[in-house]
């Protein structure tokens, strides 16, 4: 016996009757809206090349650490999921056995947005009417992988299927940007930028810090052993990726902490920190200045910048070991945002030029911090909900918790942030349903006009994210 | 065209008609009930003059930090709404302009409390009937300045026809409270009382704090420059108060650590910090030994004790420079509770003839530490939802948070905190509907009786305020 | 006048009548679902001994630090209600007049927990059809006292009368289990096991810490002086627990803090506490090691470890030197849970055949820390919302913040945690009916299936705790 897979089309909106009628009427003047998705992590070499997606395993568990994650939290080991170790020991690499153990775990993901995002998927691109399970789960390999061979479904075709007006894709600094360069060269008008995250070249605590540096150099002819050619080295990158299309930096710290030292003191810190004469806690404040730098370049070249702290990044040293980095174990931590961002907003935080998009993960800081400071500074903007936030009750919470402070006009607008391209349309589709059913309730309870209410479902599907990150 | 401005009868309470039926039958009981402003900021030469307010911007823009905060967040310059720059830069002067500036934006404040609090005041006091936005702006100016020459419009009627039943100012130390002196003199029966904050005497981080403990000698006859000295003239100036009506004392310090030192250790401290040889750590040391010495001389005096931490004054160093102190730049932060009260409350706490209100910008200690504290030591009560967090989503949180844990019966019902002083009825008018759409929800989900509900409503929206503040 | 005393058939269902409609189709379905109580607080001793239970006061007032604290929170003195101070001052004796004190207060517990687990009581055990108040006093007193003397409310009848499948009960490690011993002895079916809760002899801040050693070496034979000896101890207790039916082991520390430090340092760090030359730090390093040793037993022996940080005991100094620990004074702490578990699940944190249930009373690390947590690890269980978070609030917080990242699997099912036996079904009645409430939210929003929610109604109620628990 199966079960139906079924989308209500009622979904995430409010169960009660005349709110969920103003909902709905709300949601379908932006329902077939342009996609802007102004941060993400999908690959550009898919929108260079426009060949096929391989099969359903690599393109909808592999790089989802959502599903991941959760199958790990009940025991499913990586490799049954095909997942290689570094050392020798054997994995499963038939992937129609691989697709079965995740259909096997799929109830799982019950109450989870991921559930949500791939029911989605399923019923809406692949128009599969029973829902995965075990007995579906072959039927859905078939299906899927046979779609994925049709035209229809190859990157660009599915990019403008999906009504996407612009795409950010994330890159470190030393990134060579070929696949936005074939894009271009290819005269594909899809717009796919790239966004200039330049934390390999500015957290000391990676390994590979003074390689990249190095690295650096060579790429932009600067002398990066000393703060001036490093500072120039990364204005020069700024501008490079700036030419190949790209509005804005983004930057994954551990804390949300800045500094703003003299200038000869971030040269001698600097200098300590590439002779290996590092003090105890001269790499945060060296990830602290840079931060300030880095908002003191984006005055200069109009770049928005984003910051996305208080992640313990591969918290789980087992699996780092045995799978190396990004398999889901990053735990969030507390963030200060009220001290941490004090010197950086002392320097630039009344240029109204800037712009700051303020990301977390701690929603403690939603109406404590960030509203009050997103509701004061001109440069600050607060991102959507992020990661583990990004879901029906995260975004409620989100703008239950800031918008009473910071109004709805210091928002940036949704952003998807993901690897699973499949699930674009499914979660832009959840946001704008969740902010219907936002603006219905203020409506209804007597908080805001509806013609207001009309208007906002505009802006918050659309038009923040274009003025936010300067599309 | 124009959009009509309307206010919902039913705003505030639950969209469920059920639960919206008992709200506004709960609502009717106490809709009239006298207000009860126990902790505000409104000038007291207003009702000691009687003289006709100003204007629309000096009345209703200026002294709101509220709005002022969010205007800046995008970008409005504080120069073109008139406030003067320290320099002799030019700023508007034009009282019109600056309206219309202000109408310009008045989107922004959509889905904050303060968009609510204004509408209230234009369509109740003011009887007008459309939007504000640019094409109203003129007429809302007139409108407004014309209703304000009339002596209905005069604070004492105002303060009449708003049913205040009591009103607390809040004034330094070293006040002389000539106002409330005059108000007494001038047989208006109006009860405006002073609250004693005596932040200027007590916080050694303030530049003017020598000068100020020089004015307190001088004012009381004490020797400040000694301990004992120091502590009888605060002694002294609590009974000034007390005598010009004063209930209540307000303490806004950046954490809420307390500190019970010996009193040798006590007199050394103020001795270091007055000859400027203040140790690291011995300004917040000194600010928590203050907090139980007041609580001491309230268990003496009977007067109520008022503690507002948590917030970060004056962040934006460039406005504070430009533009001086309180221009709605305060940002929250993380409070710890839990600790920092244990000193004042294993000195006091079992005290029942002692009141210590607790505020907070700190939502994440609601149900943590506040309602816990509450729900055990007698000399607690949970102040109500404090600034930023003074709305309906804020509201509900509140009492969602708290009442679990402390009973409705440990809250000290509702304070406008406002210096907008049109705004007080709006005010009330909000936190009552918001505690009735709660009670309601409460006894439709069987978790309350509706006769309990009923007087609980009474409860909320004046009798916890009169015992609270020994009014 | 006396007023009804009724129980809403629907009530803690969502009130709009679509979700109210299919949360009562899924509680029907769960409500005499057998009870699991893996986790409480109840005496052993009465179904040991089966004696009826003396009177109203000694079961249902003085045992439940909840009506202690709200009592005493309001200036009702604990002499007033029969507790004895440790001076020789007098208190009341008359369990009469204790009953109406008690009754003269009920009006405090409006919109708490308390009051609804109690009217439970009240109404389906001893069917009282009027509320308690003063007037009623008396007549509840006489009721409730002369029920108890009869068979069927004697504690295993009432045991077997609530359905209840297993309860747990807590112990400290050098408990001798006679009670539990005597229950097997008497051929009485009821499941009643110990739980290992090894504090005393854990904790080197406990005044009896030195004693407890010594008698854990005396019961065990093994050399408690020695690091080695200490070690073997313990497992020979969590041996004997097991013996007698234990299935888990409970841990009550200030912090989450746990470490993993090589076997020379633990076993210096051992002999600088026990020789009284503890460093700053070292108790907190300790419990934090023993964290990580009872992890690693619990992957020898089976048990199933909790957690429970973040309670500052006894934080009021003055009750506690004048009527002695747990008397309601217990107030919440931040918690750290990402950094502080991670030594200890860097050891065994992937192992699942371990199981660690995580509770905290710091909600604002559901979201934050928690879910993500333990929606990564497969050792990682949520545990349920505790004490002060045990209300329907509470409840609906902890699905709402935890279940998006989580899951629905990774939580650990209900558990009551009480000392107040009378209140268990009307505990978990709680609990089922506002998870029934979630999952109808979840489905009329189009989250979730119906079939679904069915399932997940019986895994709530039942499974996860079974399983979790491995009972």
């Amino acid at each position: 016996m199966t079960r139906p897979l079924w989308l209500d089309p009622d979904r995430f909106f409010p169960a009660e009757p005349a709110a969920r009628s103003l909902a709905r009427q709300l949601f379908a003047e932006v329902e077939r809206a342009p996609i802007l998705s102004p941060h993400g992590h999908t690959d550009p070499a898919w929108f260079a090349s426009n060949e096929p997606f391989e099969d359903a395993v690599s393109l909808l568990l592999w790089p989802d650490h959502y599903l991941l994650r959760l199958l790990v939290s009940q025991g499913v080991p990586l490799e049954s999921l095909g997942l290689r170790p570094k050392d020798d020991t054997p994995f499963e690499t038939d992937r129609r056995a691989i697709w079965r153990q995740f259909a096997g775990h799929y109830h799982l993901f019950r109450g989870t947005p991921s559930r949500l995002w791939l029911d989605h998927v399923f019923a809406e691109l692949f128009r599969i009417k029973v829902r995965l399970e075990p007995e579906t789960a072959d039927s859905y390999f078939d299906i899927i992988n046979t779609a994925l061979a049709d035209p229809g479904f190859r990157p660009r075709a599915l990019f403008e299927h999906f009504g996407i007006e612009a795409l950010a894709t994330t890159e470190g600094a030393l990134d060579p940007l070929h696949h936005h360069r074939a894009i271009r060269a290819s005269g594909w008008p899809g717009r796919v930028i790239p966004t200039f995250r330049p934390d390999d070249v500015v957290d000391p605590d990676r390994e590979d810090f003074a390689t990249n540096l190095h690295r650096l150099g060579e790429l932009t002819g600067e002398d990066t052993s000393r703060w001036s050619g490093y500072l120039a080295a990364l204005a020069a990158r700024r501008a490079f990726f700036r030419a190949h299309g790209a509005t804005a930096t983004d930057h994954g710290h551990p804390t949300a902490r800045t500094a703003d030292v003299m200038k000869n003191e971030a040269e001698a810190l600097f200098d300590r920190i590439l002779c290996g004469r590092g003090r105890l806690g001269d790499a945060e404040l060296f990830r602290a200045q840079m931060l300030t730098e880095m908002a003191l370049m984006a005055c200069e070249d109009g770049m928005v910048m984003q910051l996305h702290p208080g992640s313990w990044r591969n918290h789980n040293s087992w699996l780092l070991h045995r799978f190396g980095r990004d398999m889901g174990a990053d735990i969030p931590t507390r963030t200060d945002y009220t001290g941490g961002l004090k010197p950086l907003l002392d320097r630039v935080g009344m240029r109204a030029d800037f712009t700051l998009i303020l990301f977390t993960l701690d929603e403690s800081t939603y109406a404590r911090e960030l509203a009050p400071l997103a509701g004061h500074y001109p440069c600050l903007r607060l991102g959507p909900p992020w990661w583990f936030n990004d879901s029906p009750e995260g975004m409620l919470r989100f703008r239950r918790q800031t918008t009473e402070t910071a109004g709805f006009y210091n928002a940036a607008g949704f952003n998807d942030d993901t690897r699973a391209f499949l699930s674009i349309p499914a979660r832009h589709d959840l946001a704008r349903r969740i902010d219907c059913a936002y603006l219905s309730e203020l409506v209804l309870t007597g908080r805001l006009a509806e013609d207001e209410a009309a208007e906002l479902a505009h802006d918050l599907s659309y038009n923040l994210a274009r003025a936010a990150y300067r599309l």
